[in-house]
Formats: C-alpha cells, structure tokens, sequence
C-alpha cells in the first residue's frame, strides 16, 4: 500500500506544481522558469508533500484541500536545495545525478529562481484558486505554519546554525537544535498543514507535531550513519555531504549503534502517537520505510 | 505637511519592523538578525511603505491597518537590495553610504539574511496579531497582491530582464516591462494594499494603480536622468548604479529633454487620479516630491 500512496502522492503534488510553475515561453523573464523548473522536477521524492497529504487523509480530510499545501511546502523544500548549493554556502556542484542549478543557470539566475520558489509558494498559499477551496482561515492558518517553519526561526535559522557550526566540535544540543530547524521544521509544518486542511482538533495536531518530530530525528540520524556505512537519498541532502567535513553529528556523538538504536526507538515513538488518526496505515509504514534505509 | 507626514510615516513603519525583525540575543541563529536588521535599518527613505499609509489615509481608512503591510513591503524592498547587491549580480560593495551587507556579514549570511527577510514579510501578514487586526479576508487580499508583485510575475522577473539585457540595445518595449516589474509592480502593490487596509472599491482601486504606474514610472525616467546629471536617492536604488553600463534607458531612448517632458506629464497624469480619495493631499504632494528631483 504503501509504495502505490506514496507514487500517487507524488503524481498529484507533481501535477500541481506544474501549474503553480508553469513552463513559460512568451515572456521575457522565461529564463527563471527554466531554472525553476528544472530543480523542481529532478526526481525529488516528495517526501514533505507525503506528510502533508497523509495526515490529511489519515484524519478522513479531502486531499484536495490539502494539495495547495503540499505543492508549497516543496517548493520552499526546492528553494532552500538551490540556494544551499550556492557557491558561497555548500559549493556542490552535483544534485540527484544532475548538476546543480547555478552550473546550468548561472548564480545570480539561481539566486533568483531561489527567490521566485520561495515567494511563488506563498503565492499558492493566498491565491484564490486555494482560497476558494479551503476557506481564507485555513488558508491563513495552514501560511502561518509554513511560514514560521521557512523562516529565521525555522529552517532559515537552522542553516545559520550549519554554517557556523561547520568544521566545528559541537555539543549534542547544538547537533539537536540544529537538525531541528534545519530539517525538523519543515517536516513538522507539513504534518501540521495536513491536519489544518482536514480540520483537525488540537489533540490531533499536537500527535502529529511529535510524530513528525521524531521521524525527523530519527531520518537525521539514520542519515548520519548512512553517511559513513553508505548511503541513500530520501529528503534530498547531498549524497555524502556531511561525510567529509568533520561535523559533529548522531554518529560521532553516540556512535554507531547507539545511534541505530536511537532512530529504532524514535520510530516506534513516531507510530505510538498515530491512535488518535483515523487510518493511520499509511504514516505507520512511512515511518517504517524511512527507517529502513538504516538496512 | 508632506515632510512631517512622512517623518511620521517612517518612524511607525519602523517601530514595526523593529518588533518584526527583532534583536536576538539568545539563539544561536543571532548573526542571521544582526545581519537582517543591518540592511533593514540603513536609512531607507521608507517610499513604499508611505505608499502604503498614505492610500489608507486617503481613503479615511484606519492606518494601524495598513502598517503590517506597509512593514511587510520594506521587508521584501530590503531583501531585494541585498540579493541584487551580490558578488553574482550587481557586485556592489556600498549602498546608503555603508559597505553592503555580504561586505560586512559574507555572502552566504547575505543570502539567508534576504531569504530570512522575504519569507518575514509574510510570517507578518499571516501572523495573529495582523490577522486579528485587519480580518483574514483583508490579510489574504493584500498579502496576494503583495506576493504576486514581488515574484517571479513581478519584481524577481523584472530582476531577470535586467541582468539579460546588461550591456545590450534594448527595445522601448523591453525598458518599460523591465522597469514595471522591476521596480513599478511593488510600487504598484504599495498603493493597492493600502486601499484594500481601508476597504476601497473598485474604482479607487484602479484610480491607485494608475497613480502608482505613473510616478513609478516618471521616477524610473528621473532615475534615468539623475545618472547622467547628477544624483539623488529615494527609491533605494544604488548611486549611479546603470550610469556606467551602457544599458539602454529612457535618456538613451528618448534625449533629456523629452525624458523631463515625459516625468513632467506623468506626474501630472498621477496627480488626476486623485479626486477619487477623500484626502489626496499628502499623495499629490508625495508626486510632486518624487518629481522635484529632477531639478
């Protein structure tokens, strides 16, 4: 069940983001839609759209309500990859298999694709299209919540954090908060935009708050050990890209099997808090799945 | 009355975007609002957000209203000039008499401080506290002009043209859509969010986007003009910063004196559109500003 979701998942969050990012060719700034587009439909795994649409679903809301939503969290996802690959922040030159988009673009077209996926996602959020289909307190509300997590006190705040820590000892609480703006933000915005289209009650929100907490640990750390036993690609880092500067991070921390041990116990916890959604099925396995790529 | 209106205008706009953008001591993320707050508080002369006010008071609206989006365009204004200043786009090392913020903070900070404060500006207009202000209606109506006006549609696709026509002829054509995305689409979005702070029609509606094309654009002619005799700045623009490019402007196009002529009848033209409002004065006036430095 699982695999089928999450491709009909991806199908529909595709969809929509070919329509919030057209493919332009009468205007003179075409350009930036080409550079949008590429990174934006370069075999992400739309993992945060997942969220989104899944929590929705699990509490019996229409999916539909929840797409808008879904589309956006990836843009700003996609914005943040192009700008993280800047010359001046990571310097990576390579991204899923494909150069990154200022090698193709150009910096400063790539700043500027950043910047128009960043703000086009805010657009989606307060067109009338979604206006229209959930209702402007949703839309307001669902924002909000995006908004904070992109923001200096989310995932903004997060790669600060990164930058300054790199090549850096750091303490497990700084390893913590980083990973938990960094990434976490983003991860608990989508689950909590699932619950706000389907119209959620705050006990719901509060359980997916912490289940979207902890699988965004336990991805990170499954992530840390990946990057010294070997690797995969689910949220979209960098294959290897921690590995090589000294970082501290869950692995040189805990070590290698506390760490396991960790990311297993978090993902039971992430499951734990799924009884009060209706059909949970499909965040359980998900949370399973992101867990095996520890195998 | 313009001068003490604006000194008034200035001063609560930035008592707002000092609670919006705050000194932080605590986080570890604090260089990122050190950065932000640099750029933010670097005596910008605040037209957009006057733009803003001014159409509220205009139209008898309540102007605490109108401040969350008067703060929320400086934001994106702010943002803008330190993408555009860059290494990989304009390359500038001083704006406003001080050295630019990647000079003082290095690039990759300058990078998130502009994304930190794009993505503020709409933390602003989601937030509760504007919401509770002007209602979700007002909060989504604005914050979908303010969106559409700074995207990739807008002033990031004006930021394209721009940089693809360095150095080359260009068409009439092509200088007007690139200054009424560049800089008139915000200049635009200022006066139509404060009309809708305060509930206007239709009618004024259109009657304020006219004003706003007209002085953005006989501004954008006296900018032109400026670069070739001499120089002032109001709109934020960098000192002489298209005078030694050889970009075709409206004096390459059209001479010093028909350009004049041209921001002359523009004024004029901004200045007409005004008997739809219930106090024009401060907006006449504010056209007639922008206009007198020219001479």
């Amino acid at each position: 069940m699982l695999n089928k979701t999450l491709e009909r998942y991806t199908a529909i969050t595709e969809e929509k983001l070919g329509q919030i990012v057209k493919q332009e060719s009468g205007l003179l700034q075409n350009t930036v839609f080409d550079s949008m587009r590429y990174s934006l439909f370069s075999g992400g795994k739309r993992i945060r759209p997942a969220l989104v649409l899944g929590f929705c679903s699990a509490l019996g809301g229409d999916e539909k309500k929840a797409l808008p939503f879904a589309a956006a969290i990836e843009l700003i996802h996609t914005y943040s990859l192009i700008h993280d690959d800047l010359p001046c922040m990571d310097d990576d030159d390579m991204r899923r298999g494909r150069p990154t988009n200022h090698v193709v673009y150009g910096e400063a077209t790539a700043v500027l694709a950043g910047d128009g996926l960043l703000n086009r996602a805010y657009e989606a959020v307060f067109s009338e299209e979604t206006v229209e289909l959930v209702g402007a307190k949703t839309a307001i509300e669902a924002g909000r919540v995006l908004a904070g997590a992109a923001g200096v006190y989310g995932m903004i705040g997060g790669q600060i954090i990164d930058m300054e820590n790199e090549g850096k000892e750091s303490s497990a609480e700084t390893v913590n908060r980083l990973n938990e703006l960094k990434t976490g933000a983003l991860i608990k915005a989508a689950a909590v935009m699932g619950c706000i289209a389907a119209g959620a009650n705050e006990t719901q929100i509060k359980a997916a708050e912490l289940y979207a907490s902890c699988i965004g640990q336990a991805f990170q750390i499954i992530d840390d050990i990946l990057d010294v036993v070997g690797d995969a690609e689910v949220f979209g880092k960098p294959i290897g890209s921690d590995a090589d500067n000294n970082k501290t991070n869950y692995v040189t921390l805990y070590g290698l099997e506390k760490a396991r041990e960790m990311a297993f116990e978090l993902t039971q916890k992430a499951k734990n808090t799924l009884d009060v959604f209706e059909k949970p099925q499909f965040l359980a396995e998900l949370a399973d799945m992101l867990y095996e790529r520890n195998k």
